[in-house]
């Protein structure tokens, strides 16, 4: 008897444990102060690790910033926004040597301590834009060093000093030594002159055209700290669907206030330009590149511009694309119609990026368009064009094979296009970490020249000797206080950045970063949203379009479902396209017996993705034309396999969700409850995806829904119904 | 020789010394730290006055909220954010009953202390809403009470308290009873569910359609806050061109996030609706009122919505005006029309706002339109229709005489409709601070009980027996930071609170409030900028349409001057039909011999417009067509007059850019620097304002611009010109 009343009060005692310590974690508020998100990863907390915060307080007493310029300025700004809030405490700002801790900052041309530290070797290896940050002795005291060539490399070197201290690293010993890997690392703006912005859904544009040229708006310096902090050196304004008023003198006036407000900060300010502008500003008749006052009015813009903004990086152009003017029109070809514009440019040292994003009605398969398109041509454009290349052969779909551009223009320069923003990911709703996907993107191998061909090799110029390299990504910022909209795209931003820098970071390494200076270093944060972070862009793989499936958005928005859009002008607008699903099967054959664009890669990669069986699972529907039953390599069948990813994405989501919650005390209430309800709609909107998806290609393979998951309770005539009424998140962008 | 010295040294020294000080006075940056100005005018820094500080220090020590409600919560909130902070000092919130110092909230239900005050006779004077804030002593103890009959009432006197410490009033011997003088306190917001917002210049919609109703964002409470702190009571969240989907569930669910949000701080959600949401959204085949099943259906939709909204105010409606659906497609008048909603929401306690505002094609003076079809309507609308009647009988001008409606509905609900947005006074880029138009409109005598029957009076009910009373203001605020676009239209949309609680109030000391609770107490600010504030209304009247001129602007987004415009499809669309201006004279005959419409005023009133020597000077045009010649009080003619007003305006936009500049000691550097680049900005609009009319008014009169004023430089071709080159900023709001 008293045993089992023992026993009895020992369940009881444990079920209440447990069931308050699952009230306390669920209670338990976090004592933050609310963030808003304006900070990004620029947040100058006090330093969270007691261990560490001690070494630093110990090691940085005083700060000698040797040089005087714009970047300087901004050097000490920042280091004055920054130290005594990250570390509590005062420090020397006088430029003062003291006998302990201080943080030396100069090149060997402006510091003298810096010039007698003979670092000649080392400087010479890092360009203009590196830096190198490493413990010394001078004078018998310890100090921190931060050297460079320019002051541009100091500041570079000042915010990845910044970012140790914010991920609450070990300084004492430090010996860094970083040098950017690409050399333009650029953001792209899709915003219209009217300040929507065009797959922007962060609010208007940053831009406030209305109060420029005579307000210096701080956000435009808060941008390019952001921008700086992760090595952006370069950014186009305006959208690539681009109105030619940007190049009336009205709005270069305003284009100075923004340079100049960039300037310090190493970023150069470029511009979308639309081709007729000739024309629609210069009052021409024609906008042919070959005729010869066109070929004058684009030199004298050049010249233009350049007396007004000194640095102006050059043009970036979206012609015969998508109905935008070009030199077709002239039955010029792409290259002579770049090298114009090139010539303009070339005397004071811009360069002309001219994108590569082209497909065309004729063409049977829009994959192969852009390679059939611009491979005839490489080695036609002058050296001063770059050739920008989205990472797939589509549109930034949620997973594309790379585009087989990349690898193919060994006399080109090529930079790669990724998107940060999330046009098909969710817009501000969803959380999608795109660092693995960019990664995904850059490590793919071309086998250009053979295995080690990397993408991120080629456009690096490790491949082919390129004399301009880079990397662009579309960020489509607002003016929402938060930048981004969500708040974990601001990790997109970032990681665009960093990989921008170092193609060879990893998209986990980047995420932990991101995740200590933008949140918190405490691993009971770091661990599960790492997690979170690495499996986000996966599971909206997985419940929108698994196996290699494709362009099954809803079309305009590209917000929703809509996989049985048919019937539109162009058959590449439409999902049918792109899955052919009927009773046998699905997916596009892109092998011989199909439009064959895997001959566009090179032999190693066409061989796997000619053979179905060497083809990677995740690609399968890119390639080949599939039966449904087709057996995968978990002996699932297709049909099967493809119904297992849709639930498992949104099993995914509501796992995200779990971690999230279980987050909450270490963050601030204002974030985590802003996030947590967007994974609400998140989880609805995969739902959603998932029931019209399957209910759709059920309604094509007449096969059942395996065993074990839920089936939809709604049809898919309900599905095909959301697609005309739910409210989709995004204002027509157009003018 | 030496006193010619002596008197070379001192002048020397005098130069010196002046040149030191105006050096000092322009070099000397404000130590406060920047604003972003999210705050407005809730802003709780520490007490600015010695004296004052140690006064409420001494008198608050402990803070006793009675009651137990989402309301008291609010008090408590507001309270522990700002005393703190106002008085640098720890308090007790705990209810605790110290013996010095008690701030006691409460009404005599709830808190026997107060109860036991024996307030009966007060409180029963100050209605659901009013507030007594009193020194009194308790227990031997000195305490500050804040009594009311509601917990919305001491929200209300709890704001009004912490309005005295803000601008640093004596809290001695505190004697406050105040409650509102009109009912329905209400906002307007012209959002589109696109979240574009129709004259609207301060970023995309607060209302972030796409996350709700899953995402409270905590703006909505700030919003909330804001407003319950100026006493409105009351929002109409959509714009009145309604999408007619914001009566389907979908945006219904969506409302009630915003109704949950709004609710602790007495504000009532309305909507503005579509007339043909019976087809739209119910797939009715007619609108028509009458029909018993267009009847049933605003009926059902009503109970659904107090189903999930209980307190929801009711419908605002735009109908039959500039395109909108309404009854007249069915014959049946504004009254029938009105009554069908009307009945729907009456069970529910609910109103319908229908607003007056109209002008039809055939009518010969648009001035006429709203009174010809809504006073032969008087008295069939149903008890629980109020009509919303714009100031003036156009549309926002810079000045308009009050619309003849105002007096002329004995039985009909009447209320104000403001606008605080700068549609017509520059968007978010010009200085003009509303509060004097708003006194203006409010302090005009209607006489229709003869002398004291002012418009205030007449919304207010003191003249006719008005069941319902309200005021209503067309805020369109957005996302930007801080909710205006401009600084100081945020004193427009306080100013409109404080009116529409108590419309005896001065635009004098709304300014005073304002500028003490949103930048400083210190009389070094208040007193030039207050003077700037007062002056700037009438500035912008100056610089554009002086002594009753009106409609000058550029057609369709209302930035820029257009006083040519002329050959639209509609007389009432162009500037000429307004000014009718000529070789011979300029203005609008709108006594017996013109379109007579002074026969709308009363007897008291139509005598002063019909006569043009009794006609104060500001309206001449408004009401008269008068010769270039015609002799001013000033004796100065017509012509001379009116270009010393536009020439007037101008002066007055660098006096006030002087003033600014002479308070940048005073304030954060964030908010000077952007007031003083917008002063650049609307000093060159003011310029090219007065340029463009100056110009073109002379290409009819062909008489001289007045000697000893500056001669534009360019000719009426080239601000002709600008009308299609300048760029309007403002993205269109259409979808």
């Amino acid at each position: 008897m008293i045993k089992r009343k023992f026993i009895y009060l020992f369940a009881l005692s444990l079920f209440t444990v447990i069931n308050c310590k699952a009230a306390l974690v669920q209670t338990y508020q976090s004592d933050k102060p609310n963030e808003d998100g304006y900070e990004a990863w620029l947040r100058y907390q006090l330093v969270e690790d007691a261990e560490m915060l001690q070494q630093y307080r110990s090691m940085i007493n005083s700060v000698i910033v040797a040089g005087d310029s714009p970047t300087i300025q901004a050097i000490s700004d920042e280091l004055s926004e920054a130290l005594p809030q990250l570390l509590s405490k005062q420090l020397l700002f006088d430029n003062s040597f003291t006998d302990s801790g201080n943080l030396i900052i100069g090149t060997s041309g402006t510091s003298a301590r810096i010039n007698a530290l003979g670092m000649s070797d080392e400087l010479s290896q890092i360009g203009d834009e590196g830096y190198i940050i490493k413990s010394a002795t001078i004078e018998g005291v310890e100090n921190i060093i931060i050297a460079a060539n320019t002051d541009l490399g100091l500041l570079y070197g000042t915010f990845a000093f910044l970012r140790e201290l914010q991920t609450n690293a070990d300084i004492s010993s430090l010996s860094i030594q970083s040098s950017p890997k690409v050399q333009y690392r650029m953001l792209n703006h899709w915003d219209n002159l009217s300040r929507l912005v065009e797959r922007g859904y962060a609010g208007l544009s940053l831009w406030e055209w209305g109060s420029l040229p005579e307000y210096n708006n701080p956000r435009y310096t808060d941008y390019a700290r952001l921008n700086a902090s992760i090595g952006i050196n370069a950014t186009a304004v305006n959208n690539v669907n681009a109105d030619p008023k940007i190049l009336t003198e009205q709005f270069l006036e305003k284009l100075v206030t923004l340079a100049d407000a960039f300037r310090p900060y190493g970023i150069k300010l470029f511009v979308s330009i639309n081709y007729q502008s000739p024309m629609r500003v210069g009052g021409l008749d024609t906008a042919d590149p070959l005729d010869p006052d066109v070929r004058q009015w684009w030199k004298d813009k050049a010249d233009q511009i350049y007396e007004m903004i000194p640095d102006f990086g050059g043009f970036l152009v979206k012609a015969d694309s998508e109905g935008q003017p070009g030199p077709f029109a002239y039955d010029r070809d792409h290259a002579v119609g770049a090298n114009v514009l090139a010539e303009a440019v070339e005397p004071h040292g811009g360069v002309v990026i001219w994108r590569a994003f082209v497909y065309s009605p004729e063409q049977e398969d829009r994959f192969r368009e852009a390679y059939d398109e611009f491979v005839p041509l490489d080695g036609k454009f002058n050296d001063n064009v770059i050739l920008q290349v989205k990472n797939g052969p589509i549109d930034f779909q949620p997973r594309e094979p790379f585009s087989p551009l990349f690898g193919a223009l060994p006399n080109t320069n090529t930079m790669l296009e990724l998107q940060i923003t999330q046009e098909y990911f969710g817009f501000d709703k969803h959380l999608a970490y795109q660092g693995t996907l960019f990664e995904e993107a850059i490590d793919s191998d071309t086998y250009a020249k053979g295995k080690g061909s990397t993408v991120g090799d080629v456009v690096s110029g490790n491949v082919f000797d390129y004399e301009y390299t880079g990397m662009a990504g579309v960020v489509n910022l607002g003016n929402t206080q938060n930048w981004t909209g969500h708040p974990f795209v601001q990790s997109s931003w970032y990681a665009f950045g960093r990989l921008a820098w170092d193609y060879t970071l990893t998209a986990d390494e980047i995420a932990d970063e991101w995740m200590r200076m933008t949140f918190t270093n405490n691993e009971r944060f770091l661990d599960p949203i790492g997690e979170v972070m690495m499996q986000s862009r996966e599971a909206g793989v997985n419940y929108r379009m698994p196996l290699g499936l494709t362009h099954l958005y809803a079309q305009g928005h590209h917000y929703g479902p809509a996989p049985w859009t048919a019937n539109l002008p162009r058959p590449d607008w439409t999902a049918v396209y792109y899955h052919k699903a009927d009773e046998n099967g699905i997916g596009f054959d892109r092998t011989e017996s199909g439009s064959n664009a895997v001959e566009q890669y090179h032999d190693e990669v066409e061989a796997m993705f000619r053979n179905v069986n060497t083809t990677p699972e995740d690609y399968l529907l890119w390639f080949h034309h599939v039966p449904w039953t087709h057996e995968m390599k978990s002996g699932k069948t297709l049909w099967e396999e493809l119904i297992h990813k849709y639930y498992e994405g949104v099993e995914q989501v509501r796992w995200m969700q779990k971690k999230w919650e279980s987050v909450k005390p270490f963050i601030d209430e204002q974030r985590f409850e802003q996030v947590k309800a967007l994974l609400k709609i998140q989880e609805k909107d995969a739902v959603r995806w998932r029931n019209s998806c399957v209910l759709y290609f059920q309604s094509l393979s007449g096969l059942p829904i395996p065993d074990g998951l839920d089936k939809p309770v709604r049809d898919l005539e309900y599905y095909k119904s959301l697609e005309r009424t739910v409210y989709v998140p995004a204002p027509r962008y157009n003018d």
